[in-house]
């Protein structure tokens, strides 16, 4: 049988799911999805580096099981999520001649899950589909709560659909294959669940930051947790009118960075989150709302992990701060012009504000890109 | 006030919604949406050809009502469901910085209710939408219940969403613009509900056909019958797992002629499904289901209509019975690889059918074509 650290339930009536938690889930996969979902095909999405790594695991596994499937493979990186790969996935599963009540298997990290699950959801008008995600980031996070999408030269996940999985299988072994960078940028949003309204668990990771990142028991720990957080909030607000935009903290500054830098190699979405969450203490604290102290301890967590704390780290020249106010402006917590934000009151207090005066922010950006 | 001739309400709970069926609604969609959605933006998608005919009429109401919109004119005809118009369509959105609050308004037939409430459904995960249905088949069928969509090389309608309008505004003035043909085609739906399951309501069309067509009283009271009729449907099966399926009888075989024929002008949409109804009718009687004078009674009175009844009766040259069969085939309805079909006892007895044999389909076929 599969070995299963943990099991976090989705409690979302009708499109409830668990997420499993172990040391070798995608070779597990085949026999797992054989016994829950008996006789269905498979429509796997995957990208160029996944397949390499992970790929023979996962088709070795569904063959053992006596399984049908199809392979879609991608260009990595943030710009496979574009109108064209949807089309070119949405128009593979329909070659492949899948049913409506067959499965995509998202495997890959945040911009394959939210990609496979985006074109899952508007196949045939919905196909069911199961996660397997390989990133840091998309364990804890993207592979999470059923936001799915691509980007618009607009701004980032414009486009979409909310689309929960049936599944997800988050196996610890495919993070040892993560570059170091890539895991930093997924190491963001777990420290994001602390800052929201979790000090403890904050605390816990400054103490267990090295463990976590080495591999011991504390990184299938870290994970459990953050995606417990995540579907505790998914439930209360699974559509996002209300609490779930907490989850959106340092997303605004952070969404704005990554579409001045591209969504290209400059900065990864992690690192954009990373700065984000930084500004975003540091903003609070400048309204008087949060003390300054808590904003240096935020930076200081990240920079020990490898990630980028400040404009200044992010390689070349930034656009203006016109340009970057523009782009928080389409960002899409946006409600008849107010600028919303996620701010905070501390470590562990963070709110929704969504009365942010736009001369506040652009003062504040101008001021930290001048240093 | 508005002068409504008559009002369905499709209850579906937190996503319920009226359909206004009166003389000159689309002159009081400003009025209306104004007192219904106050505070909103607008998002107009629309056609060429509709944008002559009805685009002003609408634009004089919102801007009378004081209502700020941006407008996107597409090509008119089938071909616009495509994925580079759902680009267009989420893009213009997206450039009109219209919000998730604001609202799309789908100004036209089938194809731009599909598609714009596609768009809607897709953009910032979802914007609501209003229905403004300017041909008979719109407003009879495709405005109503939710299903929106684009077209794949593959088939039909194969790429969409369930998404329900927040309102939908059948102005019967509208349908004085329309090509015969095109009113035609539209009552081929409008047969269809009483084909389905109301017996009486297709004696009533025998008998009100002429004054229908004519634009008499009938005609708002065939359209109120048809959305009543649709609307009881919906609100049982929102996402087709059952008894909707009923509301694709003569589909199957309609969606397979219009592929092979292009999507093109040689075969209306409606002008496949009345052919498909006569081909469900007569594959029935061939099986020994239903009395063979219904299959000629229903051929008799779509003819009446001026609706194309059989195979030769489309221009141009078909595929081979093996391309049609291919394309059945493709179809959303198909489970585990049998197929399944709207079969009739007689009229107003259809029934759903899925272990239909292939080959028993085949032979019917190859009879029907060479007549």
């Amino acid at each position: 049988m599969a070995s299963i650290d943990h099991t976090v339930h989705v409690a979302l009536g009708e499109r409830a799911y668990d997420i499993l938690i172990g040391p070798k889930l995608i070779d597990e996969a085949g026999a797992l999805l054989a016994e829950k979902f008996p006789g269905r095909r498979y429509g796997i999405v995957t990208d160029e580096t996944v397949a390499k790594a992970q790929l023979p695991r996962l088709v070795a596994g569904l063959e053992t099981a006596g399984l049908s499937y199809d392979t879609i493979v991608l260009p990595a990186g943030e710009a496979t999520k574009s109108y064209a790969m949807l089309e070119r996935v949405v128009e593979g599963l329909l070659a492949a001649k899948l049913e409506r009540g067959d499965l995509v298997i998202a495997l890959g990290g945040g911009v394959i899950g939210d990609l496979a699950g985006f074109a899952a959801s508007i196949t045939r008008r919905g196909m069911d589909f199961v996660q397997i995600p390989t990133s840091l980031l998309a364990q804890v996070d993207s592979s999470v709560g059923g936001k799915t999408g691509i980007n618009s030269p607009h701004g980032k996940n414009l486009v979409g659909a909310f689309h929960q999985p049936k599944l997800v299988l988050a196996d610890l072994s495919a993070l040892d294959t993560l570059a170091p960078r890539q895991f930093a940028a997924g190491y963001a949003e777990v420290v994001k669940y602390g800052l929201i309204d979790d000090p403890d668990f904050f605390e816990w990771l400054e103490a267990n930051r090295a463990e976590i990142f080495a591999g011991g028991p504390a990184r299938g720990e870290a994970i459990a947790r953050c995606c417990a957080h995540k579907a505790r909030v998914v439930i209360e607000d699974e559509k996002e009118t209300g609490v779930r935009a907490l989850l959106n903290l340092g997303h605004t500054f952070g969404h704005a960075l990554e579409k001045d830098t591209g969504y290209s190699d400059r900065l990864l979405h992690g690192e954009g989150v990373a700065i984000g969450m930084v500004l975003a203490h540091g903003f609070s604290s400048r309204l008087g709302l949060a003390p300054g102290q808590d904003s240096g301890r935020v930076a200081a967590h990240l920079k020990l992990a490898g990630l980028p704390t400040t404009l200044a780290d992010i390689p070349g020249t930034l656009g203006s701060t016109d340009v970057l106010m523009a782009a928080i402006a389409q960002d899409k917590k946006v409600t008849r012009g107010a600028l919303t934000f996620i701010l905070t009151r501390g470590i562990g207090q963070a709110f929704i504000e969504k009365n942010v005066d736009p001369e506040k922010v652009r003062a504040f950006l101008e001021e930290k890109r001048s240093i």
